[in-house]
């Protein structure tokens, strides 16, 4: 894949504010916040989406999520928040390094804005469709 | 914590359509889908907020994310996709139980809404907070 602003970053050939680092994961603020402390979490190994990540750079991330989003919640006082992880441009994908956000809920309301239009279910369409997810999971 | 509709169906006591479950998460469709293949995954453990999550729990989640993505989208047909989860109900928390959405992105563009107005880092605010969060996280 094409070497992008966060493999510079993790090189530090470009700085960040940093504020966590381990073999695996390096976080730092996003310098385009939706509100204060909006917080990216990326792993070291340079892949586009989520669903290319391996394994173990992917548990790294979830192990030190509940930990940075306690950090980000004492430092900036916030108490809701939202974690988002966009995968390809036409999911808002910016840059083509996985990375998941830690957004807080501002006390003035900054943060995330969700457009949530939901539809219903049908029974026998979830059946098939979750039927073919499970043998996918499990191929 | 109060028992939620999650805990009910990892009990079993109400049905869902599954697509994974191991000792530590359960993946099924979310019964009010922004698109087709739209997916939840939880932990076993009864917990509202990431934050409360325990770091083993989360390295469960984190390690099957990836698995679940390419199922769904191979299931579905979908290239692009969100991962979202929210905490508290000023972030959009409807069941007080974590949980992460996988929403793929239709081909007709349905999917996950978002209003993306963001700032721009102070440099010395940036420099303060960094050093804020940094602390917290090293406890």
């Amino acid at each position: 894949m094409a070497d992008t602003i966060f493999s510079k970053i993790i090189r530090g050939e470009i700085p960040c504010h940093k504020v966590y680092d381990d073999p695996h994961v390096l976080a730092f603020l996003d310098v385009g916040p939706l509100s204060p402390g909006h917080t990216l979490v990326i792993p070291k190994q340079a892949k586009a989406h989520l669903h290319e990540l391996g394994d173990d750079a992917a548990a790294a991330i979830g192990r030190v999520l509940p930990r940075l989003c306690r950090a980000v919640l004492q430092a900036t006082g916030a108490t809701a928040y939202n974690i988002l992880q966009n995968n390809g441009h036409a999911a808002h994908q910016a840059v083509m390094h996985v990375h998941f956000h830690i957004i807080p809920r501002a006390s003035d309301g900054r943060g995330l804005g969700l457009d949530w239009t939901p539809g219903k279910l049908d029974q026998s369409d979830g059946a098939r469709l979750a039927a073919q997810i499970a043998a996918a999971v499990a191929g």
